[in-house]
This record gives structure tokens, C-alpha cells and sequence, in this order.
């Protein structure tokens, strides 16, 4: 397995990476609105959006050692696009002690209310945590845990979030351009994308006269 | 032990951090000419620069979750200076899985025609990564392995450096300028100063014309 120290630079405004120095693996992840479907508290208004077309909400590129990439995707104009289903298993192959890293793109818009947003995850190991640094735009990142806590905290340029061990975390575009941010996290911590889809956030981030406000989600369950 | 999420911010150019919201929990690592003792190659040049004064080469603003830090280390003048023995100490509180992260400020200068640098180090848990992102500055990352690899890599802002397990690494400030770069690693990584004191890294990085050249380490010596 190649293990030599690569290089990559994220173009601002933007916040797509270029390609690692040398190779040319850079995994696109694409999230459009009907991946989200279940998601957004006006569940009309959703439907009403995806009516007129299936926008993307948000991207993600993250870099993965080459030899580790290649055997689950494939080259598409120049990047990589990997199915939900190989994420996982892609996953399995990064060593612990390793960092899985790269830019998210939130774009900005909103569902009824409620603005565009990441799906939201715990990772799959639990005791596992995350450092977002934000490139550009303004946004808010909706946190809980499986207990009874939960936090939001503004993000901004220029801002380090640190998300400790056991903080599921969904970022949300509260601006009016693009939302990017360079994240960080263990090879080995994993993605629960299904327990928030099953149950929500217990706050939403909704826009009352122009301005971004954290309110209880009406829909959300609490965990067994 | 607290662990709710936390933020803080970087202000550029500089690069100091502000302190965690809500804490004042930040940890000021400060290297001095005297710290570098027999690492440099001109061995003449340092000591005649350390006669006109024990100068500061770079800093290091670490952040930890409060409790890991308050048993060991007192706050100054709004950050906390932390002794180098007490390092490991704080390092066995934080949990696997965790992340440590912060900035780094390389200073301009030189000793000799050696460009000002960090100490370098391998991670006491050699299988454990490191992710940089240039905020500032101009640089070269030097990188080794135990075995015969080596790899230099340039430094500019915007641009993110994955330092892969086992690589010990060294950031060298080859521009007029502080050098700044965001770093995170896995918090059971630990630091091996020893090795590289006493062995040093295979290439240097010096001022050929005004311009920076890796060249050989005539003192170089292998690993047993």
C-alpha cells in the first residue's frame, strides 16, 4: 500500500481540492435533495422543491489513499465518485491511525424554513471525534449526543470546531453563498447515517425574519 | 471529564488562537535557539547567534479539553505555558479516538544558511497520521520514515499536507515571514524527540542564491 506523505490545495472561494500531488484520486460524495427525503420538518415544501428539480444540497471531497480508493470507484472527470454502498467498505481498509480528511460544500437555499444541511451522522465508533476548520461562508453546526445533551455553534471563517467523541454533527448553511469547510477525523471512526435518519436532530435551524434560530424538532424521537 | 463541543478562532495573519469559548484552556509551547541545540548543522553560526540572544524559532498553540490540562500546567497572561515533561503526562489523559490540534508559528530566519525549523519528531505511536493546512507563510514539511524513505514536501497557503504513519516530520520556514499551519493528529500519537535529536533527518533544507535547497545531512546517522 503506497504510504508516501501527499500534498493537495483547496481553491478559495470554492473549496474544491485539487487532486493529491501524483495521483489522481479525490472521492466526490453528492448529496441532491431527494437523498434528504424524510429529512426537513415541511415535509410539503421538500416535496414542492424536488418538483422543480433535483438540486444539490451539498458535496464532500475527501481524500483516501490511492490504493484503497481503487478497488470500490471510478475516474469520472477527474475525480472520483463512490456509491454510499463502498463508503463503508472503503472505510474498513484505512488503517487506525490514520485521518480521513477533505472540503465540504454546503450550498445555500432553504426547504420551506429550515436551511440546507448536511445529513448528519454519529460515526459508527462512537468514542471518536472530528476537527472542521471553515473556509468560507457561515453556517451552524447542530450537534447531540445519544444522552440527553445537545449543542449548536456558529461557524464562520477562520473557525476551529472541535466535535468530541460521541457528537453526532450536521453542519447547516445559514449564509447566502457557499458554506465550505476542511474536516479531519480518525480512519476508523465510521458514518451512522441511520440513527438520525430514524429519529432527527432534537433542534432544527430555521430562518425567522432573515435570521437563522435554533427551535425543537417537533418530529424527533427519542433513542431506545 | 467535560466534552461538550468547542470552538475557537485563528486571526490572520498570526495566527494565535483565541482561547476556547467559554474556557481558557490553551496551550503556548514556545521553542527558543537554546531548545535547538546540535541541531543545526553550522554548529559555529549557533552558537554565535545564540550569544546575541536566545530567540524565539517557533511556537505552538495546542488546544486541550480543559480537564486534561489543569492538573499540570498554570495560566499566564491568557494562555497557559506548559513545561516539556508535563507533555506526555497530559498526553496519557486524552482519550483514543480524540484529536489534537492547533497552530503552529514558524519564525523567518536562519542559522547559517539553515532555514529556522521545528525540532521534528516521529509519534511515540509510530502508526498514527498527521493532517496540515497552511494558513500563512512559506515552507518545506521534511519528512523520514525508520526505514530509508524520505520526502520533502513545499509549504504555501491552502494547501493541505497528509503526513502518513510512520513519518517523522520537521516544518522548515523558507519565506520572509511567520510560517502558520493548522495541524491536527490522533491524541494517543505522543511525541519521539529523542530519535531525531540524536540521529537528525537525512536532508536539510538551506538558502543556495536566496533560494531554499534540500541537500544532504553530512551528519546523518542511520537507525540502528
Amino acid at each position: 500500500m503506497r504510504s508516501t506523505p501527499f500534498t493537495f490545495d483547496i481553491s478559495l472561494p470554492g473549496g474544491v481540492p485539487t487532486v493529491y500531488d501524483g495521483t489522481d484520486v479525490l472521492i466526490r460524495i453528492v448529496r441532491p435533495l431527494s437523498a434528504m427525503r424524510g429529512q426537513y420538518a415541511d415535509q410539503e415544501a421538500y416535496e414542492a422543491l424536488l418538483a422543480q428539480g433535483d438540486t444539490i444540497l451539498y458535496e464532500v471531497y475527501e481524500m483516501r489513499r490511492p490504493q484503497v480508493a481503487d478497488e470500490y470507484i471510478e475516474i469520472a472527470d477527474g475525480y472520483i465518485e463512490i456509491a454510499d454502498e463502498y463508503i463503508e467498505v472503503a472505510d474498513a481498509h484505512v488503517g487506525l491511525g490514520e485521518l480521513l480528511h477533505g472540503t465540504s460544500i454546503v450550498h445555500p437555499g432553504k426547504v420551506g424554513d429550515e436551511y440546507f444541511m448536511t445529513k448528519g451522522h454519529f460515526h459508527s465508533v462512537l468514542d471518536t471525534a472530528e476537527v472542521y476548520y471553515v473556509l468560507q461562508g457561515r453556517g451552524m453546526m447542530v450537534m447531540e449526543t445519544p444522552e440527553e445533551e445537545w449543542a449548536v455553534k456558529e461557524l464562520r471563517p477562520g473557525r476551529v470546531l472541535y466535535v468530541p467523541p460521541r457528537w453526532a454533527h450536521r453542519s447547516v448553511n445559514t449564509g447566502q453563498g457557499d458554506l465550505v469547510f476542511l474536516f479531519v477525523y480518525p480512519a476508523h471512526a465510521g458514518h451512522d447515517y441511520g440513527t438520525i435518519e430514524t429519529r432527527g436532530f432534537r433542534k432544527l435551524v430555521v430562518a425567522r425574519d432573515g435570521q437563522p434560530h435554533i427551535v425543537d424538532n417537533p418530529r424527533w424521537c427519542a433513542q431506545e
